[in-house]
């Protein structure tokens, strides 16, 4: 993996502020475990109430998980005025997601002025294992800051 | 859009007892509005705990419920002892989704034996207008039902 | 489909120069049918040595055409001083690509500042019918020219 | 990057008798570099001739070319009586493929009995030096061979 060097000296406290902000997050239950510039991971413990109707997480679950993930992946990487929204993705679902919890992993593949193309992937992990359930890819917009 | 003759002459109520069993769609508080063969409309009331961090509905819910207007459309084209999962999708985000609902229509391109391709697009509605907030396309796959 | 009103008022002569300047489309004998505002059509008649290892047209060459529609319809509704480029896009492919020729049509979603989204079908026509051979979604980036 | 078990001893001469078969791919003078269980690299020499309106590579003679390494990773994991050909894929373009060549790199994230899904990047080869230029994520799908 690429290494990046953050424009935002405050990026880990930039985004735990805004994690905290995203209601979705919150009512999932979803974990922002770790970032680095470049690099974000959230995990989501399995629950009962986000399946589909196999008894699997549902996909649409999975799919906001990753794109939080590679969200905060590429904010770390954007400059203090800016804020991230999703412009697009990708997804394509490997195995139903079942397990203990998930785990998400975003990276970014290419930052921009604007425009940051990112990857990310989700694992269901189930004693200490994990199986590769999703794959992402996507693009994040960089938006000035609305005071 | 092209008319499908349906296979499963019980299709509408094999798609609304299995919506009923999507956990994710009934904590969303989604509803069923109809279904044709070929075609599904699911609505979303607009719901503040489902939010991002700016307060619109967040990309992963969007995603939520237009892979479920698609699955139930491709569903909607399979034989009986058939379900339906997702195998990939992209969706390309065109406007903050705020308003008062979300209403997602899904429609299939292509039924197939196996792979069904689905169109779907997102809009955000208030005082009866719709703004387009999300297009979508992919891959639902019919598997066989487990006894 | 939505009525645009183009920027730039010679839209069309500017879209057939830079059509004319696409090598590929030159090598691959492609032609520039219409471009309206938001939205253009090019055809590819059938050629042996554009084809993968069945005898069909090559996906890549599908894409390319569908891409370059995709893009003239959303540089018709760019600024004069702009040009277009892919930022990325999806394809779906629904039925093997035979037939006389490849008729691709683009049309803009949602055009931006920067991003345009767009979606492109692909069909394959013989003898004066179409078969829907492809399913295209993506982003147009607006670039400004240098001189 | 995990290990695979090919099922056909042989994998490597179908792949190569199937790209010589591949008419683009001659076409366009591209080179079936190697190819491994679940990977395949394949390198286009660059052409004038296969360029857009500013001189770089089209962004279709790219996703042919990854297109075509990802469907032959695909391809040496399947058994002899199966062929290989494109469900969908998505590609982001990441910067301008100038250079002397394009390296493309495809590699099976999960094979499955009839899909199989591909990640793939290419990039442009400049002095020895590589820039990344595009990532791209699909589905193959193994279809029965014809007599």
């Amino acid at each position: 993996m690429q290494e990046y060097e953050p424009q935002n000296k405050e990026f880990e406290k930039t985004i735990r502020e805004s994690f905290a902000k995203q209601n979705l997050m919150q009512a999932f239950g979803a974990k922002l475990i770790s970032i680095t510039p470049g690099a974000a991971t959230i995990e989501l413990p399995y629950r009962d109430d986000l399946t589909q109707q196999h008894g699997y997480l549902h996909a649409g679950v999975i799919t906001a998980i990753i794109d939080s993930a590679c969200g905060y992946a590429a904010l770390s990487l954007m400059p203090q005025d800016m804020e991230v929204m999703s412009a697009e993705y990708k997804i394509n679902l490997l195995s139903p997601a079942d397990g203990e919890k998930l785990v998400a992993r975003g990276t970014v593949l290419k930052p921009g002025r604007k425009l940051y193309v990112v990857r990310g992937d989700a694992y269901s992990a189930r004693d200490g294992k994990e199986k590769h359930v999703a794959a992402f890819q996507g693009t994040m917009v960089a938006v000035r800051k609305k005071d």
